[in-house]
């Protein structure tokens, strides 16, 4: 018996809906909420794809996530919105704020929608590529929980706050930057604990704020921002877009769902669109986006490199394997959707 | 004699005004042009102040940069504007866009406004500060002369396009970030050619695109940016909503001012603001930028770093400080400024 099971990309978004209906969100949100997960996992953003479904699931079973929050979404203005989230799933939080967000870019062109009181919304890219299949631009983010100090500091209070843009380009081959502002994800130094190896200098500090790179000292420090101030700048810049201006928490405020999962973890996001057609004309869009695509592409790669690539290339590329080919899961996470599906294996 | 001349904030205005009058702008443009590199200077930004006046004025004279160009402002939607340059002056040009920013922010509570055809801006923190002043946050971009490879490449085709974020606070205590997606500015590592000393290690490639410390290396190679693909990626996106999204030029279309001074520099920028006050009103607002401001600078301090500090908190004492004391300018650069505003010494 193989340890993988091979699983098509409509059987997967099945199983993630039923299992999301299952747990108490209606219909409309399980679609839109399992769609985030279902594309993270199809782009190969396997940490924020079908093992979020059991992690979110249980939380909404232990009722630290609310499945049948009453999530309120509020105009107020043409271009401006705020939803609240409630303490909904986060990835059903943040497809309403994309929603309201795309409806108002097509009216004015411009929009900016940001969320409270939220969860975990998965990875943000697969926003970016909803936003870039309608023809827009997209700027989007949200804080995250504290394991960063502000830069100079030596105890954590600020997220790694990932901030995602995506460029429409009509052919498909959009352009979509998903990014934290840590050096390295935490999950790498968590694998170097366990594998007993030294993390790469510029990654950590320990809890004096001293940089190491022993994975062990680093788990009890912070993470290190990327170029320094530079970094930590940007992270305290997204969690403002993200926590203050939508009247949500930030910094040490926001708890962490999977440190704390009994706790409310009072996330913000917030959602950009711009229009590039109102701006300047598709034609002329497309034709610059084209050349721009060129002059990266054609870019001499560096000894050791293949081809520059630009962002979000890879992650497209292996979409479309994707749903051509279907995913492989290990055994057991299909076993568990299956079960959170109720059994019927899709 | 000194070699320093102090000098009132406003009679510096004076002089930076009366240059660039007699430079060729009209009034309205030469106050707002001017007031960019002055509040500069007050910032303690001097590689972007007083010295500029210089450069531009020289451009101006020689022709590369039109001082009397017909800069066209186009309203494409009630939050979306556009601006062409038409090579005028960039401090100019930026002005305009962003005194349209702040007219739409004010009507709709958002706005984005591009320009193309533009020349070197200056810094953006001043123009973050305006828009602070008047209540707003802006986040504003701009591209730059290449002197980066997109990540994995080996010859320079990318900016190290900076951004800011300003975040108005009542009492003036704006939070400012201001900051070039590359590790270091091109003007340390050819102050280290000059002293002969090595660049630290993550500061720059060769012109292979391997990793070096030597600075005469470094200046033929590449600057690498903060955080490797999240830099590129972060600079690329600038110049998609500098130079992409407003018609103009990007990436290796862009001309340098400084090694090209003859040519047309071809720079592209963007405005995007956003009134907290119409998303959650000031009271709440303010409130919480309280709370962020002090959760931040309350952090424990790392060893060596005396206190926590906000992006833009020392900028802005050093302006404060500059506007009560004056400022100082060398000797020589001050002699020059006398020149180009008619001799009078202000």
């Amino acid at each position: 018996m193989s340890d993988e099971v091979n699983l098509s990309a409509a059987d997967f978004d099945r199983l993630a809906r039923q299992a999301f209906e299952n747990a108490g969100l209606n219909p409309k949100r399980a679609t839109a909420a399992a769609r985030v997960l279902v594309d993270a996992e199809l782009m190969g953003i396997s940490t924020h794809g079908a093992a979020r479904l059991v992690s979110y699931s249980a939380r909404m079973q232990e009722g630290s996530i609310d499945a049948a929050a009453d999530i309120t979404v509020e105009r107020r203005a043409a271009s401006l919105g705020l939803v609240d989230g409630r303490n909904g799933l986060g990835t059903a939080v943040a497809a309403e704020a994309l929603e309201l967000a795309l409806s108002m870019v097509e009216d004015t062109g411009i929009a900016y929608v940001g969320c409270r009181h939220s969860n975990h919304l998965g990875a943000l890219a697969p926003y970016a590529l909803q936003a870039c299949e309608k023809g827009y631009l997209l700027i989007a983010g949200s804080n995250a929980s504290a394991m960063m100090a502000p830069w100079g500091g030596a105890e954590v209070r600020l997220g790694n706050n990932p901030i995602a843009v995506g460029v429409p380009v009509s052919d498909g081959s959009h352009v979509i930057l998903d990014i934290a502002m840590s050096e390295a994800a935490r999950s790498k130094i968590r694998a170097a604990a366990k594998a007993g190896t030294p993390i790469p200098s510029g990654w950590a500090a320990d809890s004096e704020g001293v940089p190491t790179t022993d994975p062990v000292a680093a788990l009890a420090g912070l993470l290190l921002p990327i170029g320094g101030h530079k970094g930590s700048g940007l992270a305290l810049m997204v969690d403002i877009l993200s926590g203050v201006l939508t009247g949500g928490s930030f910094l040490n405020e926001v708890a962490s769902g999977a440190e704390s999962p009994d706790q409310r973890s009072n996330l913000g996001h917030f959602f950009l669109a711009i229009d590039p057609d109102r701006l300047i004309g598709r034609a002329t869009f497309d034709e610059a986006m084209a050349r721009f695509r060129n002059i990266v592409m054609s870019t001499p790669p560096a000894s050791g490199t293949e081809r520059v690539t630009l962002p979000g290339e890879r992650m497209l590329a292996r979409r479309r394997a994707a749903l051509a080919d279907g995913i492989s899961l290990p055994h057991d996470l299909h076993a568990s959707l299956v079960s959170l599906a109720g059994g019927d294996g899709g």
